[in-house]
């Protein structure tokens, strides 16, 4: 389907992990190990918050790894809590209304996975998406859909009970029209302060998610690494795929959990739908 | 907003009136001398019916004048019924999915104009599609909107009748929300055999929409002009704007008019939105 | 690198070989099996000759798995002779004008492989090309500076003769540079007639190519498959790999050979470069 | 042709004069006033300097108008020194190789006008270049050859000196094969330090050009301007046609000179070519 990556701490240059990873996402948009698909060549997207009111969004419709803007971007903005994803459509139009993170006020959203069977719940969901909503939705994915069915359900107050009720509606919805197993996903989403990351599946055997082991624990294991020196304890790596293969680096979400990185403690929490 | 042309009659090569006319569609993409823009630059689309099952459409995001493609499938290929669309955008995003024509199994369709405020009625318009139909919507235009009403009234086997009622009922919506003049169009749509060109407004006076005149009349008034010879007499432009400066060449459809071209007789009639 | 294929024969719909077939090259796409590189996703090309003085040509820098409009024009472009083309760059900027097939008046030019350490010969070999060629160089690619050099070297006159040439001045170049193994090539170039495909390397150790078996040998040891029943008896493919698994189908070009499809016999020979 | 602007001075964002101003470039491409074409939507470009060893440059081929990145990134970016160009293409193909700002190590350089009969001394120009930055050229336009060569003639050591050698070298070439008026342009090049902007054309009839008034004295003469509050005494803009109608704000670039746009006094001085 997709890969993707989010990153809280102290301001790096997008290219840190875009490109310059031994197995960094432009590498896994041709050669993802862990993603239901090898290649990820269906568009892409970065979102990044600068201090603005808003987070500003690069989408392109062009295969990552040889958009050369992307890579003068990534070498040119710095950010401290920036999305990227890369896409393989799993059968809506290449566009880049279609591409991630989608944007709404200041929440940027991204996923990994599909609603199954998506055009035969398609317009229920919708019907549900609120009024004041509507006319923000611009492509025509799943994604897209949950994005603003999880805002209907409240997630600028409250993210995790609106996700939580977004995937209890989907199941209910999909399991009405004879879906079995209704939902898929990994998904992130963010105000600029905290970054929200999701693992889950109808099947509870969900795509893969890992983050990034504490920024101290690490270097105190790593001295003689200098990409680490430098970063703050805070700084925090979630990601659909490891961007390397650095010994206790790496740690599995586990299935039906979400994660939440904040300034102070984050948090690891059981993930459960509800309606 | 847009021009377009919808042709019927003798095979011809697109590009006799995409390229080749002293005021050829392409030109009118830089040119526009009736248009509510001069620049029409954001996408452009052609469909073609070739004896198949459903016609053929090639549609682009970058602007007709520069497009190589264009002008190498305008070359390429021979039709006896095609439309070709250049699009300036009144709002919605520059995607493919947005441009002209817009195909449901044999039909095409494609518009000049706009729903006034659409954003306040785009919701309602769109609760009224047909369960049958919501999926096939693909992109966010107005345009989309109208036609997927059309077909939900009754398209395939009433045109004229479903267009009426797709006015109607567009016309009922945005006055409900305070929208005085609520549509503004000209459109042409074709089953592959007869072609549907309708010209209305809710201000009465709508966007500029031309015939040219019966084939055998032209060939008798100007004999010396090879490009018309070899054309049936049967043979129909519809256009947005003359293709040049002929003398006796181009009609106006009247105000509120809709023509149809189609095997034997054409027909011009009045065009009256009803619910 | 890339993967190319040309027919020649009955005149069939292009998607029958670029989307139908169960390897077909849009499946290549994605999953090659012998290529360089497994996905071959930076732009594509399609030519076809239609019995206009030049062929045309339709290319784009989208993957060709997620392109809509090839898929619309596979379906409606019917040619007894055509070219496609899926690209991976070994480094040339992902644009229209660097993807295959090059056309030259009535000729056609598809490339797989590489001229090794480009940027050191680049400026002597496009030295060479002739003065009324050198405005139509439109790219910056080894491939298209190869096609150049043939033409230059009297490609419309021998085919065989000027590739020879082409190949014995690049081996010589890069020989003098001290690069060991200068070219890498299966190359395909027609002039509408007739299809030469080249196979070679300086090392030996050339990219895979296979043409099919007659056509009449196919249908007796295949009666029942009704795809291969109306085709002419000449009909003939050449792929950089096969496109299904039908025993007896598929038959490599020798190493450092040129195959040969024409009116009447086809024909395969060895292939010398030489000054 | 095509439009430019260039920057100097406090840090600001890209959108202040991409997007914000009364006839800001956006604006120029749909109805440049003073420009060959009313029309510039054959793709864009902005350059800019941020610290680093080499500028950033983010091209499309998409009008700039149209493009959602551009807004994007002209929010989210901001810069002391930078460039932005709209183009109208004299016919070489529309990629992004072909737009501007063209980048070799810390330089930018953008062009408005055109070689005449390029075709018929292109080759000759291009075996001027240097064989250390032959391998750079990545297009095939006119104003790319210009750069190349003025980088030939000592560009990073004396830039008005490599551009006045340049041009005559061009109107030497051209005038031997019969061309009257071999060039027409305005260019603006720059090291991130000073901007160095000519006014020239073999007729003595230059494209337009103009530079802002002395910061200190517009605030003086408007204090109530907002936009104006904050920049320094030495921030400068230079353009192809005015922003805006303030008056006092602009100043024509006199026929046949160069403006310095550097750290202390800026300068004005003719332009001779020479050989």
């Amino acid at each position: 389907m997709c890969r993707w990556l989010a990153y809280s701490g102290t301001p790096i240059k997008l290219e840190e992990l875009l490109l310059k990873r031994e197995h960094s996402l432009i590498d896994q948009s041709l050669h993802s190990r862990m993603g239901a698909t090898t290649t990820n060549g269906d568009g892409f997207g970065v979102g990044w918050y600068d201090g603005g009111e808003t987070p500003r969004v690069y989408r392109s419709t062009h295969p990552s790894w040889n958009d050369r803007n992307l890579k003068e971007l990534a070498a040119g903005i710095s950010s401290p809590l920036f999305f990227a994803h890369i896409r393989a459509s799993t059968g809506s139009a290449i566009q880049e209304t279609n591409t991630h993170p989608v944007r709404y006020g200041k929440w940027l959203w991204m996923h990994n996975g599909l609603i199954r069977d998506f055009p035969k719940v398609h317009r229920e969901l919708v019907n549900d998406i609120d009024d004041t909503l509507f006319n923000s939705i611009e492509g025509t994915t799943d994604s897209e859909t949950m994005f603003y069915l999880a805002l209907t359900f409240g997630l600028e107050d409250d993210p995790i009970g609106a996700v939580e009720r977004m995937v209890g509606f989907v199941e209910e919805t999909g399991r009405s029209h004879g879906v079995e197993q209704p939902i898929q996903m990994t998904i992130a989403t963010s105000d600029g302060t905290s970054i929200y990351a999701f693992r889950y599946s109808s099947e509870g055997d969900s795509r893969s998610l890992y983050f990034s082991t504490r920024m101290d624990v690490l270097q105190a294991h790593y001295p003689e690494l200098t990409e680490l020196a430098g970063l703050s304890d805070e700084t925090r790596v979630v990601v659909s795929e490891p961007l390397g293969d650095l010994a206790g680096a790496w740690n599995e979400v586990p299935e039906a959990h979400v994660g939440i990185v904040q300034p102070g403690q984050d948090e690891l929490r059981p993930f459960t739908p509800r309606r």
